[in-house]
């Protein structure tokens, strides 16, 4: 299913370190860095300013798209290029238009890359706000609610919402339904249009191993059309020359965040082909299951363990989470702890090995 | 005034070409991508979710934002780093509360990543779009007019705006000025301070030979304090325990674009300590006198030049512009054309020499 050890081999950092860590950022693959380098190394010599670089430019953009959608579940044309998570989550809040009669819920357990963008859009459009625990957000759609931003897996526990009930309960009461997934794509299976949620917004830097500054939007389907961007640049227009009309690209192209950089486009490529080679089905499969394994083996130990789902994260309870992560640190794990939460999460990707995982509870069994 | 030869060696671009196209993106310093190619070597083996990698990544952005921030004749807490000059442009339109009783002034000489923007806002806020000659632009500013969004710089023909009569026009009717400055900062000497604008965004990539996707916002003084981001992320937080109260950094890096990818703000710090080696009053000076040499000379051979100013920019007609453009670069000369405009442009960087200015009127004169 997975060709783990030539997986390993693309991954230099796991020479040094148990890099449990990619819901923060991923392990860089050594054809990411190769593919940037070669781009950077082209545009030093034939300079930038031509038509063959703009046409290379689309031409990444078009094969990032194309690479990513099978990945969401999704065609290329419901997927907009974006730079981090929290551009898809300002680029659905800026375009969508809410007002003092609209409610936005949102749960408990959201990252600060979902939760300013909607401080700022309350501030801004004057919408009521409705913060719910992350298990009551399906049964708290209401009447008023007009969309659901929240989390597709907790970036706090490894929850996963429960996304069709989340949708049927948004459809029955008129609402939208954006998901942040910064810990969904590249971790786990994903099926954006089983989810049923109209947008997914999502990173490129975490478990699809990505270079920094690099995402991706899913907008579906006939959705994007109907919608106007609030952040336009250049690229989204179909036509250049007409530019006050604002005549946009079909799909969630007109969503795109400005001109891809090159060696970024590429960077993205080559980490995309690496981890295609050890086997998409292999990565979403490993890394669930040996983050179960985890859980399973640190609860057995007596650590608490916060509830969690069907994802690649495991988070326990410690004293001094900082402290315990400056620990683990000092014995080559990489993990990071939750401020405010007294967590302490692990990120279980599928270049991990059953080794890793066995010392990484005797040593916080150790402590 | 400037280290010419050590300059141009460290552009490999003009080994090959002779590169008068920094309008639309500089050429790239060797330095550049040596900064950038270090950054992610790095990135590579040790991994990035560490403190010292966020520790990185915050020192680098204060660095730029210190390295530009004498470029634009500003503060450094004055300068945020973005993207692109759209972000800084979406920026100030996100941020600025308009609505259908207020009137945004342009010229007819504006790009689409401006003018794509103000129509997205159009269509967004209600507020009046009106579009005026270049020339006319200081003297068209009226009692509506809430906003004046217009070039510095002209891309079209080079001409400069005169900024500081549009500021005490703009102050006398209650309005804001945010001057699009892609033509303006790294191409000529610039004070924001004297242009009395409240926005100045530029680009990373064209006269400061940045990577692409770079990008820099003035926002004057006190100004920033009063505004929230209509796209923040939580790079633009004091304090991102409590992102539900967005509370928002002091000064213009509030409207950060976003975690700055490490090798991108190393490829853009690399550019400037090269144009900062060859000396920056030597390059502003050289580019425009250069620039203004190129005018004279084309017109005394008949050229119609377009009427410009003090810049680095030079535009002439031509039947066919596309044509001309490829028969330009069959001879090794990069300009571009202005579609719609029947114009040549040319950008000339301080790295151009004498004679490629003299074999340039050889070869337009020739046609």
């Amino acid at each position: 299913m997975i060709d783990f050890a030539a997986l390993r081999a693309e991954l230099p950092v796991l020479e040094r370190r148990a890099y449990l860590n990619a819901g923060t950022q991923g392990p860089l693959p050594r054809r990411a860095v190769a593919a940037a380098r070669a781009e950077l190394e082209a545009e030093l010599a034939e300079g930038r300013a031509t038509h063959a670089h703009f046409e290379r430019i689309a031409s990444l953009a078009e094969r990032l798209r194309t690479a990513v959608a099978p990945l969401l579940g999704c065609d290329a044309a419901e997927v907009a290029v974006t730079r981090s998570t929290t551009d898809g989550i300002n680029t659905v809040l800026g375009t969508l238009e809410l007002g003092p009669d609209d409610e936005v819920l949102t749960s408990d357990e959201e990252h600060p890359g979902l939760v300013a963008p909607l401080a700022a859009a309350r501030l801004r459009a004057g919408c009521a706000l409705r913060v719910v625990p992350f298990d009551r957000v399906v049964a708290e759609v209401g009447e008023r609610t007009s969309l659901v931003a929240c989390s597709h897996v907790s970036w706090v526990s490894g929850r996963v919402v429960d996304a069709a009930a989340l949708a049927a309960a948004a459809r029955a009461a008129g609402a939208q339904v954006l998901l942040d997934g910064a810990q969904g794509l590249g971790a786990i299976r994903l099926d954006v249009r089983a989810l049923g949620c109209d947008f997914y917004a999502a990173p490129g830097q975490k478990w699809l191993c990505g270079p920094d500054g690099s995402g991706f939007l899913y907008v579906r389907g006939e959705l994007a059309e109907r919608l106007t961007p609030s952040w336009p640049s250049f690229v989204c227009l179909s036509d250049p020359s007409r530019p006050e009309e604002l005549p946009l690209l079909p799909g969630a192209a007109r969503f795109d965040q400005g001109v891809v950089a090159r060696a970024q486009a590429a960077g993205s490529l080559g980490a995309l082909e690496t981890l295609a080679e050890a086997g998409w089905g292999g990565v979403v499969e490993r890394g669930p299951a040996l983050a179960a394994e985890l859980a399973a083996e640190l609860a057995a130990r007596g650590e608490q363990v916060a509830p969690r789902g069907a994802s690649t994260l495991v988070s326990w309870t410690a004293d001094d989470a900082g402290a315990e992560v400056e620990r683990l640190a000092g014995e080559g794990y990489v993990v990071r702890d939750l401020p405010g939460r007294g967590l302490v999460r692990a990120s279980v990707g599928a270049w991990v090995s059953e080794d890793e995982i066995e010392r990484l509870v005797e040593l916080v069994a150790a402590r």
